[in-house]
């Protein structure tokens, strides 16, 4: 009953068969082979229009190229204040761009508004040499809190990032769950709603390492393979990295995957909630579960081997459980008798 | 007949068995599994002393993480002028420095000497501060040009730099090549040698992608975590890399692959030196050769499908041609009678 | 009747004097002449120990560089909001640092408490690699809002810093007004209160453009020379700077300027905030005046040719107004009568 | 007798006295004054053109702007293998770049041609993301050598590299002994001859700390003022800058200054060149002199109070004397009396 994270699952069976079949024979080092090229195109065809694929191994690595990319050393990247860019990345932003800070949005739920967006950039001081320059927004889909920006909200985000020129970046560590959840096309919730470029995440979801940086606008985005190579990033056998991709994005593999792990999400959800004292800090939108439960529950369900993290900055006895793609449902419910059995129910 | 490189080769067997068999239920991420803490252990055993083991996914990430924790952005990193560092990787080792310098030292068939090494330092403005100061010393094994330096050419290297408190790293991309070379242990080419940090490789060698920054002397290299971290190579699903070493250097895997490269080298090596006009331009040690052919040779040899690099600062009609653990011994023999062929032979 | 800062004022007769005289035939280079002898150790007078001085040419080299000293690329310094190295260096510090973070503190006139900071440290992530570490401690004195830490409240905020082993750096642009308004010696607002490292400021108050990085604690900060001089910051004719940084040193001469420009904006405090509907915002400690007053007085004074500078994040009709070392007693006079008479008084 | 550097000298009177003038009231800061107005209309008339200027405060800040404008991270910057920006700053230009690096071109007399540089780019891997990628010539004006480029070779150079899309950048910390040599116009050595950015020195001919940098090609440079500020090189009372650069070149002040050393340089080479066994290592047509001279000769010289560099790396008994705008006729003869007398002549 390992709640812990996305990121202690293992490899999903379709990526896991890729990579098998990756392995036949010998293939041009760094990308020119046939695997990275079909990757790319499936990609394409998912966001339903010409891209450029960088794929990489980390989701900080992802993050951190696209910054350097969209904004000078004295750029400023707005984000919200508990980005993962900002809490959980060591500084990879500021060492990528060189130096360029990072300003922070307030917003409950772990999602800025576009409204908040704007008044911070209304008294930027664009222009003037004695100040870090605004260059860039941030957006994580789905957030650090487990919700979703829809299409709308990240429309308005962008028209007030691009209204002063910024690159809208969003980092989609978790963008396979905020898309089962929401329901719209890959297109919907990015370029045609003013993305830029995005962190394609695929290792929370069942890829063993591996993210894209998908650049939808070239003319903002320069320079990338240089950045990537020289940050170490650039793989050589390349087409391991491509083939977790293309098992990923095809025949819907990666949504189906989401599906599960936010419909494990919703019934865990549920069943925790419905614990005499339980308070769900967040709606639970995509695969993560912020709740309050009095603290004797969640002792005995430690004990009874359910591994969760505290979420100290919520306050105390607030954990957060995250689901996956692999998620049992023994385990679901084996949580929730647990809570149940200690909740004295 | 690809010999365009050994990263144009696929996952060995045992390594490709090692990743599913990591492919067990979960495991706590970044590095708190039992896989990794086993692959700590097993590289501890063949290095015959406690390390500090930072598996990475690419050599790139691997040499530029082992220079920043070595030198300060001020320091300068002595390395033969052709050393990878200088020459492929795109600036990264002036990237993860803060903006390091290199230093290039000369000498014959990919290796320089102590003496070399010892005259640049002799005048070295050490302690001034109008000048970058010297910090570390980089050698290739097996070196750029398929040679080998050996235990004693090492330590006396390292002497040199130890003299003036460098820090002595060797980039290892081709460590198991050397070593299969050497028939040393790799404990008496590295630190008994005096090499206190080491980039291990195992890409080119049959892993999908794996590397490891071992650690000989925690004095003199500091703070590698908080460097991998926020350079995006601290891999969330680490059991995945840490299957790869484990399998790489368990039951003399590492080696077996790394004795048929070379050997496969020898042969192939010994069939083009016998074609008229052929001049081996460097010694074949581990698994590349450098041979200059007669025009026509090569042009045949192309047309019949071998593939290799020209490798032009050697000048023209010399090329370079790499083996590798799963080279078949009928891409050998296809490749000389070929070549036999287009000779007239 | 120019308010608009201190830095709009010219060199003082004391260090213009010193200037010409420094000009008197050949002296070594970079710091190794007589009068940077004599300044270090007048420096080391005034403060009543050993330090060590790097004189440099701006307060953002001074700060840049003494944050950079002490923290590594990835350490965090803390900091008030409206901090100078937050808000005005155009990102310097995070250039300097090589990628380091500020952490933002919140507090009402400048300053933040103690307690603000130990809150701040007691849940942050000290040795957890996946996050930025908490390395430094910066207080701005004289405040952005012209008031002045006292020495306890300096021997607090260190003794939280210190307790984490963050180094305490103190922004002294305007420590002379400080100093001033305190009454207290320069050791004891500075290293007997813990301060590890100040950028000791002389521009603001009467220098042409001279700066010193003064370091208390050594073990602390290491590699200043190498930092300076790679940043452009190590001034051939050094003989000009640290004439200027003795001339203001001696005699009291600091304190005197200071002294002057502290009763100035004191009077013209007193004269404004007796004018209807006038707001002071801050209380006026150094030599800084932040006050709300009616549009059409200000309007008025603009007119009259008094030159402030609007101060929008305080509000619509808040200004500031500074003094300095050369500000004449009729401008004060001449100011508030302009106030006075636009506010129908 | 001090021949040690032109940076031993203190201000010529033409600017000391600018300094006392431009003291007058308050003023703007950075740069918002009349002085830099005029500065730079002057330098503008100068050049017959129009041009961006940047006064900073020294020359390693002058010259790791200037490359930092012009060259990405991953650029390099081509350059002689004794170039200040490679010898003598401390890896400054490495700094600013964000990690560049440069290229060392060999050539006597301290100069490269075009044909070297032309060689080096014709097998440069442009374009290639595995490499660093060439970006920018530097040219230092007078050489390290003390020999000027023509405009004739500075204009293969720079057809050499904008044939590639490089940068050309030119040192001129001692610009102004070049063009007293030369005899043509600032314009005719730089911009005509494809000078895209120049550092235009004052320092070391008369000004107190004062260097320009001197924007040509304003498509190639970008963002020099947040570059300028982040790295504490925008000085707050910036008048006093500019009134160095103005005083030093109106009424051809600065060339009038480097005439006299020049010409200097000259009656002291030919004086100590007839000493027997006297070699002169370079040709004088700067303010520098590099000789061998008898190893009594050179002790006697020192023991009389000659003081000069040992140059090391030219070989034993090879030193090098700097004269200067204010060298005394005195110091010359003196000088080569005592040679005389030691070589018993």
């Amino acid at each position: 009953m390992n709640f812990s994270s996305d990121n202690a699952t293992g490899i999903a069976p379709d990526i896991m068969e890729a990579l098998q079949q990756a392995n036949a024979g010998r293939a041009m080092a760094y990308g020119a082979d046939d695997i990275t090229t079909a990757a790319t195109a499936t990609i394409a065809d998912l966001f339903e229009r010409e891209v450029e694929v960088f794929p990489v191994l980390t989701g900080t690595a992802a993050n951190a190229l696209s910054l350097a990319a969209a904004v000078p050393p004295w750029g400023v990247t707005y984000c919200h204040r508990n980005a993962h860019i900002e809490e959980d990345e060591a500084g990879a932003p500021e060492f990528f761009t060189g130096g360029g800070k990072l300003a922070l949005l307030d917003g409950p739920h772990g999602k800025f508004t576009a409204a908040t967006l704007a008044d911070a950039l209304a008294t930027a001081p664009f222009g003037v040499e004695h100040h870090a320059q605004p260059a860039a927004v941030s957006i994580t889909q789905a957030s650090e809190a487990g919700t979703c920006y829809t299409p709308d909200e990240i429309a308005q985000i962008s028209a007030a990032a691009h209204k002063h020129e910024l690159t809208v970046h969003m980092d989609g560590a978790r963008f396979a769950n905020a898309i089962a959840h929401l329901g719209c096309t890959p297109a919907e919730a990015t370029w045609r709603a003013g993305i830029d470029i995005l962190s394609f995440g695929a290792t929370k979801n069942g890829a063993m390492a591996a993210e894209a940086v998908i650049v939808f606008d070239e003319a903002r985005i320069r320079d990338l393979r240089f950045r990537r190579k020289r940050a170490g990033h650039l793989v050589s056998k390349m087409r391991f990295v491509s083939a977790q991709l293309l098992a990923y994005v095809r025949d819907d593999c990666w949504l189906r995957l989401a599906r599960h792990a936010n419909s494990c999400a919703q019934k865990l959800a549920q069943g925790l909630a419905s614990i005499d004292g339980a308070d769900l800090i967040h709606t639970v939108e995509a695969n993560e579960i912020f709740i309050r439960l009095p603290e004797p529950v969640l002792e005995g369900m430690a004990a009874d081997g359910v591994i969760f993290h505290r979420w100290l900055p919520a306050g105390p006895s607030v954990v957060r459980l995250v689901t996956a793609f692999d998620t049992e449902m023994s385990d679901i419910e084996g949580a929730i008798a647990s809570a149940r059995r200690h909740a004295g129910a």
